[in-house]
């Protein structure tokens, strides 16, 4: 293909992302922002709270938290008022708060559940980090609440609003080096010790419940497909105090309806965060894939590799805070609702069981 | 670390590489270089043919093929006369040609366990092209037929030779990156339609057969260690017809002794090859890893990745027929004798057996 041709296709394919970001931004003017109650002030929480000020559509009405000193610190740099401060005693409280129209579940794995169904019944939409429990049993109840309360579920897959990873699915998904025929995902860092991460009562996993499931979403959305069987392989020292209760490295193989495979790294001691989809005729990489930033495409093809340059558009963070804000205001479903995330829970839970196990396993038999 | 200590450590393993091969170039003078007969003049043997001229302790001085205009051809071009010209049939009178030390097999892989036993009888050495054999047993019965004709065998495996290659060997595992966590390996090409390499009957299998081969060689030699267990998964769209009776796609998990865990790919329906060798502080890729030429490596440590410069050194086709002309001159042993083959071979019947069966398989068992 001409050079003239490839930057064509890349220009269209950016400027539909362009046009499509400017949609969302340029929504008719209204009387005010969706509010949302952040859950869980941890590491995570405190960058989401930075990012309402990138938002056309959402702002930080509450907090909720167990630690007096943080609702305070929080509260006074984001000029919450005490009324709106809240424990988890008293947390249910928050149905009568007609500031807050989602409540943004940041805590630990296993207390997403009991979070996102309480939200529910307080009347609330709900916003859910990944994953989005520690079972596929556990998201089915958080849907199901969700649908009995008449609210909306979405899951924090903050990729899915990043503009590489965006372009990245356009590309693949349109054969832009050909049909996929193998997509490599790798996802891992060094996990310090002494962490909620590393406590399987809370984190109901090791790498591939944190980091891992980047590798597996990531393959998820840029084919399109769900995995028909994976095959999975774990690595463990357990003389390292880290990995006590939880698994350090699982690395695992999906095929998918199409024929196309998958090889992804899941690791809590070495670095990784880069996916390649490889075509019949080239490849399309990111690295870093799916960070806060840093973002970096490659496209290899007619044999040579250049790095693509991709149009800015909003930053994932607001993305996805507006997003779900401007699917309550239109009344429409997320990109990424809680079927997606039981849809990688199903996935996780046949993964662990084929390590367990030893031998190939069919997603969700 | 600090720019000095990197650059130093690197120059540090280059000089010695370097060191190792002037050593080799620099032996003492001798009579005669050690001869060469190539069996089967197919492209990968027109190849070899090329690069004796870059010997210095090896010759062509024979030639053996079943198609006599090649016989012609090449015997004319290589000034190999009509006496050092063999057909199939009359192969085994090479035992009387004094100018043929080694044998060297580029034939289709059903065909090397025939040909080196039947070189180990006429009293020759043997050279032979990778995967050695189409299974362990026949792997075992080159190797016997060897130790009984008191003669050497080595298999063809070139990267060893290659200068970004045995760097990175000296890097993995000297932990230049931290100890070794993870490595992924991926090779793979499209496969023209309508030769030999897609007849089982002839090739043994598949992509796994011949370019598989070299993700699962390239991590055991950078891991230094025979894989435990291996799991694997296929995909081959069997309505391709390139794909009747071989497979196109393998993927493969390996674990190895000291927990490192390895992904690889093996395609004859896209383009990889690559491997990165991932440590607790960063890590080492080439990509390309094992072509012919072009090799580049790439180390991240610190946060950052750079492109490393590799000394020279003998290019590795000449570096492999030197040094199997030199374990001959001084008696010693390959560096990948018929045991590297027969190891190769032995994780490939698990692979294979893995992704027959759905299950994990342990390697040898």
């Amino acid at each position: 293909m001409a050079e003239t041709d490839r930057r064509t296709i890349i220009a269209g394919i950016g400027a539909g992302l362009v046009a499509a970001a400017a949609n969302g931004a340029c929504a008719a003017p209204r009387d005010r922002k969706i509010g949302y109650a952040v859950v869980g002030l941890g590491g995570y929480a405190e960058l989401i709270m930075s990012k309402f000020a990138e938002c056309d559509n959402a702002r930080l009405t509450a907090l909720v938290s167990g630690t007096p000193a943080k609702l305070e610190r929080f509260g006074t740099q984001y000029k919450i008022p005490a009324s709106h401060r809240y424990s988890y005693a008293n947390f249910d409280s928050i149905r009568d708060n007609p500031d807050v129209d989602v409540v943004y579940v940041i805590l630990p794995n296993s207390m997403h559940a009991e979070y996102t169904v309480r939200a529910a019944r307080a009347g609330k939409h709900v916003m859910c980090e990944k994953p989005m429990a520690v079972s596929t049993a556990e998201c089915q109840t958080m849907i199901d609440a969700c649908r009995a309360a008449g609210r909306k579920l979405m899951i924090g897959y903050r990729s899915r609003f990043e503009p590489h990873n965006r372009l990245a699915i356009e590309m693949a998904r349109n054969g832009f080096v050909g049909p996929t025929r193998i997509i490599t995902s790798e996802h891992g860092f060094n996990a310090q010790p002494n962490q909620w991460r590393l406590d399987r009562a809370l984190a109901g996993g090791g790498s591939l419940m944190d980091i891992g499931i980047y590798s597996l979403n990531a393959v998820r959305y840029l084919t399109g497909e769900e995995p028909v069987e994976v095959s999975a392989m774990e690595s463990t020292d357990r003389s390292d105090p880290r990995f006590g209760t939880v698994e350090d490295r699982i690395s695992f193989l999906m095929r998918f309806p199409s024929g196309i495979e998958s090889t992804c790294v899941s690791s809590y001691s070495s670095n990784h965060n880069a996916y390649r989809v490889i075509g019949t005729k080239g490849w399309i990489g990111l690295e870093p894939a799916t960070g806060y930033d840093g973002h970096k495409m490659f496209v290899h093809r007619d044999g040579r590799t250049e790095q693509q340059s991709v149009p800015a558009g909003k930053k994932q963070h607001a993305g996805q805070l507006d997003h779900f804000a401007e699917c309550i205001i239109n009344d429409t479903q997320p990109l990424v609702p809680g079927e997606e995330g039981l849809a990688d829970l199903r996935v996780i839970e046949a993964i662990y069981r084929s390590a367990r196990e030893g031998r190939r396993v069919q997603v969700g038999a």
